[in-house]
C-alpha cells in the first residue's frame, strides 16, 4: 500500500527533453461492502465502489456511511476491515459489519450511490434530505481571525507528503479557532480526502464537530458542503471556488464559506460573523 | 439557464474587508432518462444523475451514453430533448430515445453508475472491459510539435468564458495537429466537461477522433483516459498530474498522455512518440 507509484518519463521543457524519475498518486479502487441483519442470519452488500488512493480505507468507509446516514455512533460498527476473501482484489475490498440493529434505508441508498459513490447528492430537494438527517442549521460559538485563514493553505501544504510529491493529490484538514491542524488526510479525490477526515473524527467520537473548520485543498461542489453539515462542522474553507448549490446549502446549514483562500486573501460566502478582522493601529 | 449566477460576498485581504459582487459557477443536477424497447411498448428508465454546469445537456447525455457503451453511432438515437412534464425539475432532466434495435446491457450499466454516474469505472479489471469496447488501442498518425503543446493552455483558457468569470470551471477542448482548437466545453465537473466534448463529436459523427487530441483543465483520473480512449483520441494532454491507473492505461490503451502542461514545460507518460521537439538552431 503506497500513497505514491513510481514511473519514468519524459520531461519537456521549452525545447529540451531528458528522460527522469517521477511519482504518480495512486488511483485504486475501493469497494464498501456492509454486513448487516441478525447475527444468526447475517447478509452482505456491497454499497459502493470509489477511485482512491489507498491508505485510511477504514476512516474512507466510516465516514462515507456517517456521512450518507447509514452510521451514526460508533456504536453501530461491529468491525471494519479490509477483506481477506478476495485475494484478486487485495487491499481493494473493506467490509464494515453493522450492529444488528442498525436499520439501513436501501432505498435511500440505491438513491444516492445511483448518483455518484462519493457524492450522494442529487439536486436542490437534497438540502430537504440532509436537513432531516441532521439537527438542524448548524449551531456553534466558532470564531476565526482572518489571520488564522491566511495561515492554512501553507501549513496544509507542508503537512501533505503525497502532494509536495505528485502534484496530483488532495487535502482535507480539520483546524481549531487557533489553526492548529488537528488531523489531515489525503486523497486523489476531494470526496474521499473529506470522508477519511469525517470517518477518522467518527471513529475518534468528536462528532459533532461544532469547535473545528475543514479546509480543503480544491473547489467546494455541494457534496463537500452536505458531507460537513452532516459532520457539523460550522466553518469550511477552500482553495478553490464554491458552485452556486455550495453556497446555498451552506447558506441552509448556517455554515461559514470561505473560497479561494490562498495569498492573503479570501472570499466569504455566507455566515461571515464567524471570521474576525484584526483592525489595523 | 445560466454558467453562472451572481452572488454577493465578504472579500477579504489582509486586514481588510469589503462587501462585493461575484458570480458563482452554477451546478446542478441533471437526470439522464433512456427511452427503449419496441415502438409499441416503449419503456423509459433513469441511467444517472451528475452534478453539471447547464448548457450542452444533449452533448453531455449522448457522451454519457457513448462512453458508457449504451450507443455507438447518431442513428442509435431516435431523439434527445429535455423533458417537459416533470416541471419541478426543470431543465434538469434530459430524455435520449434509443432506436428499438439498440439493447441496453443494464447489468454493465448498474455495475458502472453504482461506482459513479460519470466515471463508470471500478478498477483495473475495467481496462480490460474498455479493451472489449474499443476496436482495441488506438492507432493515429497523429505527431505534434511540443511549442503547439505549450500554447495550449492560454489558448483554452481564453475560451473559457465561465472560467474568467468564476475560477471554478473545468474545460475540455479538442484540438488539431496544428493546435487549432476545435470545440471547448466547460463544466464544473471534469467528467461532464470531457463527455459534453466527445458528445458533441459523436453527434457531429466525427468519432473516431484519431487526427485530435484532447486537453484537460485539471488533473487525470483514470475515467478520462477510458473516455477518450473510447472515442479514439490518440492525444491526452492536462493542466494537472495524472493518477497511477490513468497512466497505466493510456499505455495499455496507446494514447500519449501529457500532463503538468504548463509555463513552457510538460510531462509525457506514454507513447512519447507523437511529439516532435524542434532542435534548436
Amino acid at each position: 500500500m503506497s500513497l505514491v507509484a513510481p514511473v519514468t518519463i519524459q520531461k519537456v521543457s521549452g525545447n529540451s527533453q531528458r528522460e527522469a524519475p517521477d511519482l504518480l498518486a495512486v488511483e485504486e479502487p475501493l469497494e464498501i461492502r456492509l454486513g448487516f441483519g441478525s447475527l444468526n442470519d447475517r447478509q452482505q452488500r456491497a454499497v459502493s465502489v470509489t477511485m482512491r488512493t489507498p491508505g485510511h480505507d477504514e476512516e474512507l468507509a466510516l465516514g462515507f456511511l456517517f456521512t450518507e446516514g447509514i452510521i451514526r455512533l460508533p456504536a453501530d460498527v461491529l468491525s471494519c476491515r479490509h477483506c481477506v476473501q478476495d485475494a484478486e482484489k487485495e487491499g481493494n475490498v473493506i467490509r464494515v459489519e453493522l450492529q444488528p440493529t442498525v436499520a439501513v434505508d436501501w432505498a435511500r441508498l440505491e438513491r444516492n450511490t445511483f448518483t455518484s459513490s462519493s457524492c450522494g447528492l442529487c439536486g436542490k430537494t437534497s438540502i430537504e434530505a440532509v436537513r432531516s438527517l441532521t439537527p438542524g442549521p448548524v449551531l456553534s460559538e466558532l470564531s476565526l481571525w482572518s489571520s488564522v485563514l491566511h495561515t492554512l493553505p501553507e501549513r496544509v501544504r507542508e503537512s501533505q507528503p503525497a502532494f509536495a510529491h505528485t502534484g496530483g493529490i488532495h487535502a482535507a484538514a480539520l483546524f481549531d479557532a487557533q489553526g492548529k491542524l488537528l488531523l489531515v488526510r489525503e486523497d486523489i479525490g476531494r470526496h474521499n480526502a473529506l470522508d477519511k477526515l469525517i470517518g477518522a473524527a467518527f471513529w475518534h467520537n468528536w462528532l459533532p464537530l461544532s469547535k473545528a473548520g475543514v479546509f480543503l485543498s480544491g473547489r467546494i461542489g455541494v457534496e463537500l458542503v452536505q458531507k460537513s453539515w452532516m459532520a457539523g462542522v460550522p466553518f469550511v474553507a477552500a482553495v478553490g471556488a464554491p458552485s452556486s448549490l455550495a453556497v446555498q446549502m451552506a447558506q441552509e446549514a448556517r455554515i461559514t464559506l470561505a473560497g479561494f483562500v490562498r495569498n492573503d486573501r479570501f472570499n466569504v460566502y455566507s455566515e461571515p460573523q464567524r471570521i474576525r478582522i484584526a483592525v489595523n493601529a
